[in-house]
């Protein structure tokens, strides 16, 4: 049974996840990844596994989703920024 | 009693929260936010807010931390991208 406080969960989900699509779309479109930091994103995939671990712990459906999504699209980016230099 | 797993959230919560310091910085001593999208970063920061409500609610102290932080980080830019267009 999903309660309220799980559906504020998802909806952070939903956000935070939204707000970093147009960056992978942008950077698959324009074939250029300059303006991104390899280093920041390496930080910041790192984090999001570390999140995803703390999710599955907290056994937080919103989390395990949104870190999962967020995972697969920093890593998107990460291998743009690889391909394309 | 802080255990193995809230190392690994308060781990996650530096390294995600760090990942953004750098944006902020550049911004602030630029005075320029042109390639800033207000709309995503009203998103991210509504998606932050209702992550630290999931946050209290879940009674995770990595979660409460890393999305007050983050939380003012976005709203600086936000404030940031009014005052410098």
């Amino acid at each position: 049974m999903i309660d309220i406080y799980e559906i504020v969960g998802l909806l952070a989900a939903l956000l935070t996840t939204a707000s970093f699509v147009p960056q992978v779309y942008k950077t698959w479109k324009s074939k250029s990844a300059d303006s991104l930091s390899l280093t920041m994103y390496l930080v910041f995939f790192v984090g999001i596994v570390l999140w995803l671990i703390y999710g599955i712990h907290l056994k937080s459906l919103a989390m395990i989703v949104a870190n999962s999504i967020t995972a697969v699209l920093s890593l998107l980016l990460i291998i743009f920024k690889l391909r394309y230099k």
